[in-house]
């Protein structure tokens, strides 16, 4: 099952999609359900959502609403950095082989499907890059959960894209406000239930700028597993339903031979274009879906 | 005035203090306002809390309530690193002489005054520290905000303990899980008013473990101001009502000529003592008040 949160002018809910463009809308399949995508995780309602929508028309086309981040309202988005061997190499920073590093994403800092990413001004910024990564949902909430039993407490997985503003990524040692610019990420298209996604390692996350695939690795690349780090993080942290954890992306794809660099490609890393308005990045895994946005000029330019 | 956020088995909102042990409940005052303290800030009805609070008899004495962080749900929560000249020398880090070092902060990592603090089990770490900090509070959203106007956006003011799990906060470059264990900070014990609180430079921060001085420090010394800090974070991110900027720490007190260390001493800092159950730390303000919490044992040392 793969569902969307969503809002238009006057309704808001989930819904679970019928193909990949339609989908039901739970707030009339099933009004008893938590009205949000976090509270039917919480609640155990997986089930009775996909029960209540199965074989009804869909109420809903994607260019009727909003789409919203998968989940608007997680009480937590842990991110990784340094989480593919190519992409530690391209930077030429050190990381723990011991440790996953860590850091942490603000949900105003993402996007849903579709909707316009913002382009930091040039005056602020002129490296804004995407980061094609996997998100994992937490369902069953947990603390010291043993890597063995790790994925019994995910929800599901979705597609994200970890928009990164390198100047201020790189202002001093912490990433801080670098990786939470307003509107500088995007987090779907769907989750997509665990059971029908299956085992991670076994999908590949791609991401293309205007078509062109900038980056591609299998996720059995990441130095840390899923496992691993809920594991890690549940030894300090209560895990909760409808936590994010995204799980770090992969390097640059080399370009094609007698490519020739524009002023938007990275001068220090072969393949890897900024990005500016106009832009549309798309990061898709395999067997899960394509989440789409366009990138825009951040329309708060001036003092408000 | 003075603000605090609270709750009991069948009420939750908000006070305005009447001396420092009883409050005016607002949802008996003012029925009319927002129930928490982010929408009375958002509403800019904080001269309307005053006026209802006014002459009334309390309502509540902090032992008969739960008193939860000043903000219990801000959107974001940026916090500083190293932004004192002698912690800096004491850590041995270095630090950017430009731009703030700043990390994030998760609401569940914090709980209010009087509240117990959570102490990591020992066989998951051995040195949870204690950073007394100055908390500041927005009022007014902003983005590109001047640092001669930042002020403006302040609501108040807060002590803030930013309880810091050392192994963890080292495992690699990003402090991720290691600022963000579980009941690991506290935020409080109210709000004070910007326009009682003066100028953040007149006043001193302290710390103490058991009534021992650890930390002592004028908040003159601190590298980047609070306007510089609310222009930083506005260049890109829309500062809201209720977030919550945590200024940094002060270094160590030198221990007393001929003190003997304990084991729940720094081998590396002298002064610096690590806590653990059975202690009670205090963050002072001057002339803003005192944040106290005992510290207990991390409840949840096995699977759950």
């Amino acid at each position: 099952m793969r569902l969307v949160s969503y809002h238009t002018r006057d309704d808001a809910g989930v819904g679970v999609m019928v193909d990949d463009w339609r989908f039901v809308a739970l707030n009339r399949a099933a009004p008893e359900l938590p009205p949000t995508l976090k509270g039917i995780i919480e609640a155990g309602a997986l089930s009775a959502a996909a029960a209540a929508a199965e074989g009804r028309e869909p109420d809903y086309r994607f260019d009727q609403v909003t789409l919203d981040p998968v989940i608007p309202d997680p009480q937590a988005i842990w991110a990784l950095a340094l989480n593919f061997k190519l992409h530690i190499e391209e930077t030429g920073l050190t990381t723990s082989k011991d440790f996953p590093q860590i850091f942490m994403r603000m949900p105003c800092s993402q996007v849903g499907h579709l909707e316009p990413m913002w382009c930091p001004d040039r005056k602020v910024a002129e490296t804004y890059d995407y980061e094609g990564e996997l998100a994992v949902i937490i369902g069953t909430p947990g603390r010291h959960i043993a890597p063995n039993r790790a994925l019994r407490h995910v929800a599901g997985y979705a597609c994200y894209n970890e928009g990164s503003v390198r100047e201020f990524q790189n202002h001093n040692r912490q990433f801080g406000l670098g990786k939470n610019f307003e509107r500088s990420g995007s987090f779907g298209p769907w989750m997509m239930t665990a059971d029908e996604f299956g085992a991670p390692p076994r999908h590949t996350v791609i991401t293309r700028l205007n078509g062109v695939e900038k980056q591609k690795s299998s996720l059995e690349d990441m130095l840390f597993s899923v496992e691993q780090v809920i594991h890690y993080l549940s030894t300090g942290y209560l895990l909760r339903a409808g936590d994010v954890i995204v799980m770090g992306t992969p390097g640059a794809l080399k370009p094609a031979p007698g490519y020739q660099p524009t002023p938007q490609d990275s001068p220090r890393i072969p393949g890897r274009t900024h990005m500016k308005p106009g832009d549309t990045c798309e990061v898709e895994i395999t067997g899960l879906g394509v989440l789409r946005n366009p990138i825009v000029a951040d329309p708060t330019p001036r003092e408000t």
